[in-house]
């Protein structure tokens, strides 16, 4: 049985969205149990079924809004988030899933379930949807600012054995995002890091992606610091959100849009759906000893679920302890520098 | 009258954008007149006016795809672009405006105009379309990939000028990009940035803004260093792509679809120019002692006439000679650092 611990209180949604996609757990899959840190009195009244589902009394939630992750992770050992993270960090669960504050998420796995030994980073990988409809990961997504070539180098490695599990695919494309396809193209970090990648043994590198290939990429997972992954993101969040508002408003402005767009609900709710990551999964947060997912901050139930089998599948697979062989073999898992 | 050199044999259309958007741009502005550097025999069939109008023979051309732009620049002295360029240094026409490709454009804006005496670096600054309809700049583009605090903000006092005029704002608002909106967010140097911008008093300092606001942004400059600008530039386009090419499969995937699409053509088409920044102009390179404008590669002639049109007006209101004595009022001229 494999036992996952969800933060019931994290997300927008809070209970409404956890409670339910657990419950949609539960049900899809047969050999997982459930944790739920969170409100009892909120949680109990949403449980639909009690099979293979304890909980963990707590109504200490980090605020979605949190300024200060540090101290709110240091001070907080009472909330839902620490607490979920600290059962991983203890192994009374095998994984963790959270919907909460993602600065928050990644301090809290830094202090608490902390990395793995000999790994130098951690990094935030979340599924990126593409226009082929299988999602490729993108890392570093933000846990760190800056990243040496051997951080990113030892990151790819590790992302290289959870894209074949979390993807499906075998030897995946491993691309340096970068602003020209070219070797040679951008920063000192990049060239240097570019080198690292081509000479590292245990990867498949494909070479440099640009940022026009985001959402239609040639490799499956793109690696770049976390600054630039982080401004890539949020670029690409900012566009999509932008241009549906604007296409929104185009359909409204006049009645002919107004049937058309009637007329083209079915088509537009799947070009959403698309664009839509939480239908695969959340985020993971790489280079630690267990399987923890970041889902979106407003998932509903189903973005839960969704996290939820991801987590089952990365503990059912054994991607973490194949991830660290893979690194070992490389040598290129070392000492802490 | 205002003279402006246009590159005819730049972009991907050539003499076949270039020269009817020169004929376009005398039409409307009868304060300008065009010199045109390109092949006499193809440019000579599309004139429609002579008026106005003048020709500087070659018929080579700097190809779109070359990938050694310094090396093309000091080679192909007769190129149309190498010839614009040169005579906007040497005074012979007061602002140049091309098609061609990029690094090439910047590269000679290095090597033959040089940048304004004291200033230390150039940076390239497209106009971004926004939610608003009131387009934004966004630089550095991509003219330089590593760029230090004093450099940007000797960059910002130059395009708060610049945007004073182009943008038609009084006290334009300058944002940072970086990862996090509150102070304290970003790398070392996104710190020290952040410092440098608040003390500048020529500036009007808004703080930072994420790439998610770059399509729907609060301030009317966004400034970050030519590897991070280049990499949300390259995110928002790919991003545009891809979604408008996953509706356009959607709308044709089903027969309702289609009908719907068909009442929409307006609306789509509208939603289309909205995200289309041609229409306002094209990438300024700033820091150069004349405007030079860089429109897209595959503008069609009202590109081609919305960048000599923006070229026309920053020569008219002498937007340069006004930010040079603002950089100098700032002391933030100084010596070649």
């Amino acid at each position: 049985m494999i036992k996952i611990g969800l933060d019931a209180l994290g997300g927008d949604l809070g209970v409404n969205a956890t409670v339910p996609g657990a419950m949609e757990a539960i049900k899809e899959m047969k050999d997982i149990e459930i944790v739920l840190y969170g409100d009892e009195a909120k949680i109990k009244p949403l449980l639909t079924n009690s099979e293979r589902i304890s909980i963990v009394h707590t109504d200490k939630a980090i605020d979605m809004g949190e300024h200060d992750p540090v101290k709110a992770i240091r001070t907080m050992k009472d909330s839902s988030l620490v607490m979920a993270l600290k059962a991983g960090k203890d192994h009374e669960v095998d994984g963790v899933v959270t919907t909460g504050p993602t600065q928050c998420v990644v301090v809290g796995c830094h202090l608490i379930v902390r990395k793995i030994e000999g790994m130098q980073r951690i990094a935030l990988c979340p599924l990126i949807a593409n226009y082929d409809n299988k999602p490729r990961l993108l890392l570093d997504a933000g846990a760190n600012v800056e990243l040496k070539p051997e951080h990113i180098n030892e990151l790819a490695t590790f992302a290289s054995s959870v894209a074949e599990v979390v993807l499906d695919v075998k030897s995946p494309s491993i691309g340096l995002l970068n602003i020209g396809t070219e070797e040679g193209k951008g920063r000192e970090v990049d060239k240097e890091t570019y080198e690292v990648l081509k000479n590292n043994k245990n990867i498949n590198f494909y070479g440099n992606v640009e940022p026009f290939a985001i959402l239609n990429s040639p490799c499956h997972v793109l690696i770049t610091d976390g600054f630039s992954g982080n401004m890539c993101i949020k670029s690409v969040e900012g566009t999509a959100k932008v241009m549906s508002k604007m296409l929104k408003d185009e359909i409204y402005s006049s009645f002919k849009g107004k049937i058309g767009g009637l007329l083209l609900k079915k088509n537009l709710n799947r070009f959403k759906k698309k664009m839509d990551t939480s239908e695969v999964g959340g985020a993971m947060v790489l280079g630690l000893p267990i399987p923890v997912v970041k889902a979106h901050g407003n998932s509903e139930a189903h973005g839960v679920m969704c996290a939820i089998r991801q987590v089952r599948n990365m503990v059912s697979s054994d991607v973490i302890a194949k991830a660290i062989l893979k690194l070992k073999k490389g040598d290129s898992i070392g000492e802490d520098k």
